[in-house]
């Protein structure tokens, strides 16, 4: 089957590699298109191999499978839309892409009787999406939630050892893990479009990732990670999305990336450096937790050509279309248990009057926790609250705001609780 | 599609609801067939389903579809043998049946031009042979691992608690987690059929699972718990398989279950209860780990039925077969680091008796541990050592089991080392 190569990166070259290495026998690769594609010349390429800046070029070849490589939306998705049209299949790992425009490609491809497959968009090299489709079809999944960022799970992990946010973050940057604009990995944004994408697939629930209420993760301090620790947690950016009800009809569901205290025990704790871990949790089958490297040419070039081998097998016969997924709303009403860290010039009556405003609320206290040895002047202390909508908890936090003892505002963190479904 | 039920217990029941209730668009329930069904009858079902004992009965009506959940290899072989022939299609949970008859039955499978299914016949619910051979299609997987047998997970999670292994054993039965006769948990001889599966899965390997070395965990203490933890460790049963070498002519590989250390980090380490755990460690992809529920009637249900619906989706053009799973000799030629927990009757010069028998099997002793206040005619102490053949360790315990100082038997069990693929 011939194969075209639209972006030859690191992750290109990755895919062309284990191509050449272990599967040529089905997969011929013809093309690599590439901006100056001159300067992306390598040695090791089988002579034969078109190289081309020119995506028309290679589509006038009548390439059957297509690999999108190069990222972001344009002209991504102009080449991706064109290459369907042309009746090639089409093998992405470009999150933004599927995020944004998947349900119109996949309609596309669907009236052109060819696939659209982009398990590299998600989680790298961990096969999530199709254990979700195949593996766990049979079962109706309710929630599905995931630690997606590399980038935030390394700055989490350096600041568990103590260093500082900024610190963190410029190890990070040295390490390469970090883009030289990190603002979308610490914001959310980035795991915002693979939840977009895994709220498609398990949830059957469409939704418009701009819509998915993000917090970054900037206000977190070292002191937060060992708060965390005494509390039996750690902190992780977690995104989740989950059916509110079970309403066929009730088109709207929660979606939300937050950094928040997740309990030693997780499967969401256990990931560290670009290690991802996706669970899903299922009416039937209860949890299912997915782990793996999020990150990085090869083990992405594996979900990539393992797209490929599936529609090269299939060729000629498409997958029957899953059911499309049901444009959603997105709500970020959800309801857990929360930690919140104060930081005050020391009074008497700061408790009583914080704990007011969560009464006022409807909001129970669960404890109040403070380290000896802090500065009056600039005192610390951490309260847990018992599970409670964070709406109510916003309201409750706008009123606090306004007291005067604040050194510096607050910090609101989630708490995910045990998995119903967990063993 | 037309479906017939071969055994209706816990699991054939399971399979029954959920294919009532959530797919009957696309399965349609046609028989069920269990020894002495009149018992069996529920209210739930629907008119018009066959009741029988008589699988001839069954296979007469041809249904497209045969669910096997009778476990054991009589009749269930001769059963299945007969449904492949008369052109249905087979799902089975049966991972005695799998790991003695797969290959014969997937060839009769082949040449009759349908399928065989068994994603429920390892680790109930987790999706990891289907993860394994679509998802991860494209890498060359070179080792296994798994903890896949609930009742051995249940009793060491018990004894880290510190209950004896009698107390924690008869805690499983009285929970109805362990069988009236538990020897194929605590012996290996359960995850060693499974383990067979995932090697012919992941490896292309065929080994007869009588083959595979076993241990057994009776001989583990709370004691041994204790040091473990010491260590950053704790103790499961691990089944494990990996190439020996690059060669894909070498035909022999590793494929043992032990009791062994794990460090707590490690995904094996993770597991609590009926959870099951499998990894895999892939040439391109490195580390990826499928975590679940590994038993229980609803879990395994979902995966016989999601291989039902992947049958019914494909009908009339089975999927081409993957490559034949190479036969393969079996041998527990590992390597890996030991920890050996003495039991003596304390004297001078014991330690350098041990000592030198390591040594005369050129293996390097790492650290020697010893709790205070143990008395000193029954004085534990743990040697561990470091990464060296277990057939020269058996050597040097051979030796060692001659010395007189002996109060019981040592315990030796093998520690996993962090995954080189591992992030």
């Amino acid at each position: 089957v011939r194969l075209a190569i639209l972006g030859f990166g690191t992750v290109g070259q990755a895919v062309a590699r284990l191509v050449l290495a272990q599967h040529a026998g089905t997969l011929q690769l013809t093309h690599v298109c590439n901006r100056g594609v001159e300067r992306k010349r390598v040695p090791w390429m089988p002579d034969g191999v078109v190289w081309t800046d020119d995506v028309e070029r290679v589509l006038a070849d009548r390439p059957e499978l297509v690999v999108e490589l190069m990222g972001g939306l344009t002209p991504a998705r102009e080449h991706v839309r064109r290459a369907l049209e042309s009746g090639a299949s089409v093998v992405t790992a470009n999150k933004q892409l599927v995020a944004h425009h998947g349900a119109e490609l996949l309609e596309l491809a669907g009236r052109r009787g060819v696939e659209l497959r982009f398990e590299g968009s998600v989680a790298g090299g961990v096969p999530v999406l199709r254990a979700i489709e195949d593996g766990l079809a049979a079962d109706r999944l309710v929630r599905v939630a995931g630690v997606l960022n590399g980038t935030s799970t390394y700055i989490l992990s350096r600041m568990e050892e103590g260093e500082t946010f900024a610190d963190a973050l410029a190890g990070a940057r040295a390490l390469g893990f970090a883009e030289a604009d990190p603002s979308d990995d610490l914001t959310g944004r980035d795991a915002a479009a693979k939840l977009a994408i895994l709220s498609a697939t398990a949830l059957r629930r469409a939704i418009c990732c701009a819509d998915i209420s993000c917090r970054s993760l900037e206000a977190i301090e070292p002191i937060d990670l060992r708060y965390a620790a005494e509390l039996g947690c750690t902190i992780r950016q977690v995104a989740w999305a989950e059916l509110l009800s079970d309403d066929p009809r009730d088109d709207t569901i929660v979606a939300v990336v937050r950094p928040a205290l997740v309990p030693r025990q997780s499967p969401l704790a256990r990931v560290t450096g670009s290690q991802n871990v996706v669970t899903v949790e299922g009416e039937f089958g209860g949890e299912t937790a997915f782990f793996g490297r999020g990150a990085g040419g090869a083990p992405t070039a594996v979900a990539v050509v393992s797209d490929l081998l599936a529609i090269a097998e299939r060729r000629g016969r498409p997958r029957a279309a899953a059911s499309t997924p049901v444009a959603s709303a997105v709500s970020a009403d959800y309801s857990a248990p929360h930690y919140v860290r104060f930081t005050v010039a020391d009074r008497p009556g700061i408790i009583a009057a914080v704990a007011e405003a969560f009464a006022a609320q409807q909001i129970s206290i669960n404890a109040v926790l403070q380290h000896p040895g802090c500065p009056s002047a600039r005192l610390p202390f951490v309260m847990t609250l018992e599970r409670c909508a964070e709406a109510r908890l916003d309201a409750a936090m706008d009123a606090i705001a306004q007291m005067t003892f604040h050194v510096q505002p607050p910090v609101v963190l989630p708490m995910v609780e045990p998995s119903r479904g967990a063993v």
